[in-house]
């Protein structure tokens, strides 16, 4: 029977520790806060990890993008487990901090999965999380095979889908179709911090669903754009640029432009197609 | 018995229909093309119009914004009600351009039920599409009392919570919680038009939902806006400078920056509290 041991049982960690025991792994917690493995046992994702216990087949790190690194180290110099992975949403840096910390990455497999929730904490995990998600693993080059096959196993108990990358090109892509659209809704949602009663009144299922993401931690995303904060910069000034441009072709449209009434609906056609060719 | 006539058997006009046809009223169906009355007919939203038909009581105007002045004239003169509504989602044009057709403003209430899809047509109506929506109608100071009761009646019938708002107030409101959203929704949608496979194959639930409403018809889409144009344009103007103002923060935070780091943070929190005024 494998055994895995989760560092960090906040959203993510108990999720997976709860998809784990559905699976019948013996399941060992950690986390620095004691509130938390107590909520995460309580769910029954699993006991409390103890000193005397042997080193687990498979240690998952599950804790902020920043931290990772150290704790990944600290993981391994207790001998916490045989491979480890992590879940943290920005990869390069990740890697680059636990080389730089002397960490072994011949066991660990740079990991991500692709799901999650703006409700944070063990009081919201749930086994089926990852039900059809993408999970993405940037093995190094210096990662051995049976480290991969180990982490491979423990995604596919999870119901997700391996996608192995390259950890800048993983960082690139999840700027594109994660990060910087959390920074689009979270202005988009500013907006409404100072309007009128009548204005909030009238929100409606368009602005819920464009701004849901928006109701993220604000301690966790600023870390999560810290360690991405190059690349995601990058798109959101294009999507700026492309906003200032909308915004212009609006004011001749007000003034009765006709060309720019084609460049208009040009432009939601362009939107429209974008949109077909993600979600279809 | 209410008879009520509806003009363009689109979504809205359909759904309307429906919801009627739940509560026992008798309804007409009107459209120019013979498919769509057909379509609804089929849905069980009533009979096709005939001009030996007595005016209804209430005729509800479903079709595009540009064309709601011109129809609603024409239905006036064919005396195909006692009471006139209409849907398009901006109203200070419509009425505007409704009296300038000259239109008898006392037996219209300008109307916009709050609900909608991105699947347009009659087949995908339904009678609960206004349940628990908000319908704002923008009475003129000419509108009659039973005028505004008549239209009042069919609101509450559909399931729906009528705001009464100034015609101005109403279109800056909704470039607001839906217009403005829905360019911004277009533009980010945009840029995965020729991203890599590699990209869209890890776009997930978070982009799915900021960019769902892009794939609203981009020809009635253009019509909205560009009856709402100036609205639009300066919340869309609004939020292209937050977001250049935003990558020049992430460039700095990318260099180590820590003071941008806070900004940062700071800008997610104002997103988070302005969500939460918009939905809790």
């Amino acid at each position: 029977m494998m055994r895995l041991a989760v560092v960090g049982t906040g959203l993510i960690g108990t999720s997976v520790a709860l998809a784990a025991r559905s699976a019948g792994l013996e399941v060992r917690l950690v986390d620095r806060d004691g509130d938390a493995i107590s909520a995460a046992v309580a769910r029954g994702a699993g006991e409390p990890w103890s000193e005397s216990d042997p080193p687990a087949d498979l240690a998952l790190i599950a804790v902020p993008p920043a931290a990772t690194g150290s704790v990944l180290r600290t993981a391994q110099r207790q001998r916490l487990a045989a491979v480890y992975t992590d879940v943290a949403s920005t990869k390069a840096g990740v890697v680059k901090s636990a080389r730089l910390a002397g960490c072994d990455m011949s066991s660990y497999v740079p990991g991500h999965p692709m799901a999650g929730g703006e409700r944070q904490g063990p009081a919201h995990a749930r086994a089926n999380l990852f039900d059809g998600a993408k999970w993405v693993l940037c093995p190094q080059e210096d990662t051995t095979d049976d480290a991969i096959s180990e982490v491979r196993r423990l995604v596919k108990m999870c119901g997700a889908q391996v996608v192995e990358m390259d950890a800048v090109a993983h960082d690139t892509a999840v700027a594109q179709v994660s990060h910087a659209p959390h920074v689009v809704a979270s202005v988009v949602a500013t907006a409404f911090l100072t309007c009128s009663p009548e204005v909030v009144a009238l929100a409606g299922n368009g602005l819920r669903d464009t701004t849901r993401i928006a109701a993220g931690d604000p301690a966790l995303w600023a870390d999560i754009l810290t360690q991405n904060a190059g690349p995601v910069a990058d798109m959101v000034s294009a999507i700026a640029a492309e906003l200032t441009d909308a915004a212009r072709v609006l004011v001749k449209v007000a003034d009765g432009g006709k060309a720019e009434r084609e460049e208009l609906e040009e432009l939601l056609s362009r939107g429209c197609a974008g949109r077909a060719r993600l979600f279809h």
